[in-house]
């Protein structure tokens, strides 16, 4: 089969006859005329192969994983299929589930000995099918990652085995009806009975009732438990507890009540349901007793002595689940961009007959695309650098600190940038983008949750603002002052204005909660009357960070490749600053010329990208294999001919 | 059954004996200590009754066709059901348009009396579901409507009985796969043959197949078609014809093939199809000629000489379809609230144990909930001023151009204001928002595809920003100035703000297209490059005349409601120039300090609104029979006790 560009190339040339010997893979020139803005680039190419392998950054060891696991993907069990009821769905994906376990593609032994290749194979099956890497997800990484670091060898031998094989399909049992994100407030409780040296887990009303729990409405078998461990009456926190909750025969366990969580926006594949449990007792040695054990006698043992470190022990199997998010919603929005930026490259509306204007060439379409694109790469150096701290073998207390603040920060303003990019693509692509066989629409649905779910995104962007407010406290946070020179496309002109924001928040941040103290208020009521600026220094925190590894990124880039990340910065840069130019001006940290400069900037760098913009989505790290939509292939037109069904 | 005051008032006494003999009906007085912005709104009781009325503000004998209807739609047949395929949704969706239909609730006739009620029974069943509105809008706004307007006595005494009884359910053949937006370059041909004195209509290629015709796939047996009429080889531009696709019996016409559109993100209820035609004959009276005839002999006739403004008058008929889509994306803005609302006023979460906080006290909750509160009450007047300009009986040329104007912008404005809206009540509610049972998510899937059809959002706007350029170069604009005041709360202050940037943003336009043609560059490359600034000023032209709207609104206001309608009014407009003081301060529209109050305002309006706030949505015009979501009752965690299923 000819390539995607070879193909693009002989419709193109047919369409329209290049004048340049064929070199433009796209030859707008014709069209290019109408649009007034210059057309010419002064970007040079760069090696596609290069700039894709660039931005994937991983270690060949990897990358041949990752090669054989999308063969793997190619098994007509993994084609695209949308027109089922909930049953279907969990049906399919289960059987998808099977056959990635079968093959030995993931499990938590390689989740163990090397995160980064679990977390890439991870990543390509959400591109494949969300419901299908979240019920797996579930099942690895919640489930089994409990068992694995809040557990003991007695687990890891017990359990690891049969979680590897789907023997035991697991459960993750911490999210209640009536506490998500206060997870210390659950209202399970795991009462020890020394007598039969067992505990007794309770579910003791309705709002206590485990909610939204994958894999339990249908195939899980056991679940980690989240519940409040009490022992003679004395309390003990939250503890993980290892709770069958049904038979092997798919039966549903003794003293367990389950039901299903229904029908949702999307995830259709994955078996969401609530559990109750009523007084069932399980062994003492079901407890993850790795961070707290409770003796035979009833006698509680602990290394970590705060109530309150022991309590982020607990929850911090679910760091992994934001990286994954930020890197999952970083590739899906490179995808919505490939396929929306096709389309607008090879669409035409308007114009003279027989010669209509490609939909790309209305500024309109560039001010959706062209920044979003340009987003797309700053993030991937952040969300690069993620991946490696958290897959950073053996974390000192500052490596630990990073992850949970990066990935909390990553998580919520990546997963919103996701939900941007998916709707801006889908109005770009009109119809189109309603249909489900091109894509963005069941990523905007599977995906929509990942912006409230292992962590709610304003509540994530609490623990970045909180760490800044910390040091600032401390002295360790360095201010830094606005810069009022011009030069907006200069790096440091950049990086100085994103750090004066981040410290004029964070410092309004401070000053504020401390007016909020004197008037004789607590540390929360202020906090809470600061939401807003939390917010805002959260994601301006993120903006800075990634800023500066894009940076790094293009310092270190092949060179061909530097100039078209340079005018991606830049984009970057003039967009975010623009979003956010009342603050800016409000508060001097930008000259108001300089400002109008950032507005004017933006027609200019699209401008720049015109010409080079669908080369710049085909350099993209994410594998043609998964972009089935009919408007990405080079002749849509051909896609919809009488006769072609697509009843899937 | 006790109304949902009433279950409210008493849970909450349950839960929290209030302290000021129940007169509130939620009384958080205990958690607002928390929230240290002044607890205390200045805003007075007002009766729900009465608010709510005069928010419909729809004459007395559609409230009582209204009141009908919502009986109908008690029938099981309407009760809400999601986990269907494809071919479930669409017989699900037929039985309940039979239903309607038969039950003579709505009708092309209808249409033609009294379209104020037509339109408010479209409205209703919208609620109720939207593919039913979309199916029954396809074949009488649409089909019928083409019928009625576009042809004459004939086809009215032929068509409109059948229409009525659903013995014709028809199609609207505009889009085709190569054309959308526009629509003057659809490339299906009708010649005409004056020997057998037929049309042919002919599908010349793949990329003419007329696409996402509703009611195609599976239940049209007429169509409107749009080709490009041709005699002796003459072009005479776009005309419509009535084309039969099926016969009686449901089986697909001779010389007419046509395929399904397939799964789609939402709507699946509609069936969505494509049509192609290969040289169908149809009779010379299937024209619909009121517009423009073919004589027997090959003559052609009409009574507009322009071909420009003929085509206008052919497309005339789409203009109901945006009046339609800006008031249910309203009402169902208004229900996305009042449900994300209640949830966010019964919802706890952190907080010291039994007396944790309700989540509506967090700013970050407050920040989104508020101000789309108050833009949905702004909004509120200039769609209802929109629907009685639509319904006038008697339209002169200028009320038909502002009908155009009007409807273009606030079809745009507002179905962009509705996906933000159920976007964030989605993330408000968490996992909850994520689940079909709330139905927030499920009118997220059903109308996203409103900002892109009947007419693309950016492409209306542009509609609006040309009839203001015209007015400007005309010499009919009249132009303000920036107020420099300060008094952001008083309505001359704002009305000024809002028209200072309407007039700039007219005036850039001007000067940045003439500067253009001075350059040599056309009319039309000069609007392209100007895109950015014709967007910016179609969305501020529609904040104005919304602002303007609904001071008048409260001006005729029953007395005790104009406090809170003023407190809305005041939000709206800070959050509006909020979101836009980037371009009030680079273009000195405010002043700097009154840029940092209007900043400022926004938490003081919220914590103005927090002990109204569900008042205030459950005085919205928008019947209780439709929201069943669990979240949105009294007592959601009962909603979700063990045992009460929840299948459908």
């Amino acid at each position: 089969m000819e390539s995607y560009e070879q193909r693009l190339k002989n419709i193109v040339n047919h369409l329209q006859p290049t004048n340049n010997g064929g070199i433009e893979m796209v030859d707008c020139s014709a069209d290019l005329e109408v649009n007034t803005i210059s057309s010419n680039s002064s970007i040079p190419k760069w090696n596609k192969q290069e700039l894709s392998q660039y931005l994937e950054s991983a270690p060949e060891h990897i990358r041949v994983a990752k090669k054989n696991l999308l063969e793997l993907l190619k098994d007509p069990i993994f084609a695209p299929k949308y027109n089922m009821n909930v049953q279907e769905w969990r049906e399919l994906t289960l059987q998808r589930a099977i056959k990635v376990i079968k093959a030995g593609a993931i499990s938590l032994a390689e989740f163990n000995r090397d995160p980064m290749k679990y977390l890439v194979s991870l990543e390509m099956l959400n591109l494949c099918d969300p419901s299908l890497s979240v019920k797996l997800g579930v099942h690895f990484s919640l489930f089994g990652n409990a068992v694995l670091n809040l557990g003991t060898e007695k687990h890891h031998l017990k359990y690891i085995k049969d979680i590897d094989s789907w023997k035991l399909p697991g459960c993750f049992g911490m999210t209640e009806l009536g506490h998500g994100s206060n997870v210390q407030g659950v209202e399970t409780t795991a009462t020890y009975d020394k007598n039969t040296e067992e505990f007794i887990i309770n579910t003791p009303s309705d709002s206590a009732q485990k909610f939204w729990i994958g894999n339990a409405a249908l195939h899980g078998q056991a679940c980690s438990v989240f519940a409040q461990l009490y022992i003679d009456n004395v309390h003990y926190g939250v503890h993980v507890f290892v709770v069958p909750i049904r038979n092997p025969d798919g039966t549903i366990a003794q003293n367990v009540r389950i039901m299903d969580n229904g029908h949702k926006l999307g995830l259709q594949g994955v078996d969401n349901g609530r559990i109750w449990f009523d007084n069932k007792r399980i062994p003492r040695d079901n407890l993850l007793n790795k961070f707290g054990d409770v003796q035979k006698d009833g006698t509680y043992v602990s290394s970590i002595q705060s109530k309150g470190k022991r309590f982020g022990a607990m929850v911090a199997p679910l760091v992994g689940g934001r990286v994954l998010i930020s890197t999952s919603a970083l590739n899906v929005s490179k995808m919505a961009l490939m396929i929306a930026t096709r389309y607008a490259y090879s669409r035409r509306q308007f114009g003279s007959k027989g010669n209509e204007i490609r939909i790309i060439e209305y500024l309109t379409h560039q001010r959706r695309l062209f920044p979003m694109i340009a987003s797309s790469v700053a993030f991937t150096f952040s969300v690069e650098k993620l991946k490696r701290l958290y897959c950073e073998p053996n974390k000192n207390s500052q490596n630990v600190k990073d992850v949970h603040i990066w990935s909390s920060g990553l998580k919520a303003v990546v997963s919103w940038m996701k939900t941007n990019i998916l709707q801006l693509c889908r109005e770009c692509c009109g119809g189109q983008g309603f249909s489900s066989f091109n894509q963005i629409a069941l990523f905007k649905s599977d995906l929509e949750i990942d912006m409230t779910y292992e962590g709610d995104n304003h509540v994530l962007l609490q623990q970045v603002s909180r760490n800044l407010l910390v040091e600032l406290q401390k002295g360790r946070y360095t201010l830094t002052s606005a810069n009022h020179d011009s030069n907006i496309h200069s790096y440091d002109f950049q990086i100085q204005s994103l750090k004066w924001r981040e410290s004029n928040l964070v410092q309004t941040l401070s000053s504020r909660i401390m007016a909020q103290l004197d008037q004789g208020r607590s540390l929360e009521q202020g906090w809470n009357t600061c939401l807003d600026v939390v917010t805002q220094l959260g994601k301006a925190f993120v903006d800075r960070i990634t800023l500066e590894e894009f940076q790094a990124g293009i310092k270190n880039a092949p060179s061909s490749t530097k100039p078209v990340l340079e005018l991606c910065r830049n984009l970057f840069f003039s967009w975010k600053v623009n979003e956010d130019l009342g603050y800016f001006l409000c508060h001097d940290g930008i000259a108001t010329q300089t400002a109008q400069k950032v507005q004017d900037s933006i027609n200019i760098l699209c401008a720049e990208m015109l010409p080079i913009g669908l080369d710049l989505v085909n350099s993209f790290n994410v594998p043609e294999q998964f972009i089935h939509a009919p408007i990405a292939q080079s002749d849509y037109i051909q896609e919809f001919r009488y006769g072609l069904n697509r009843n899937y």
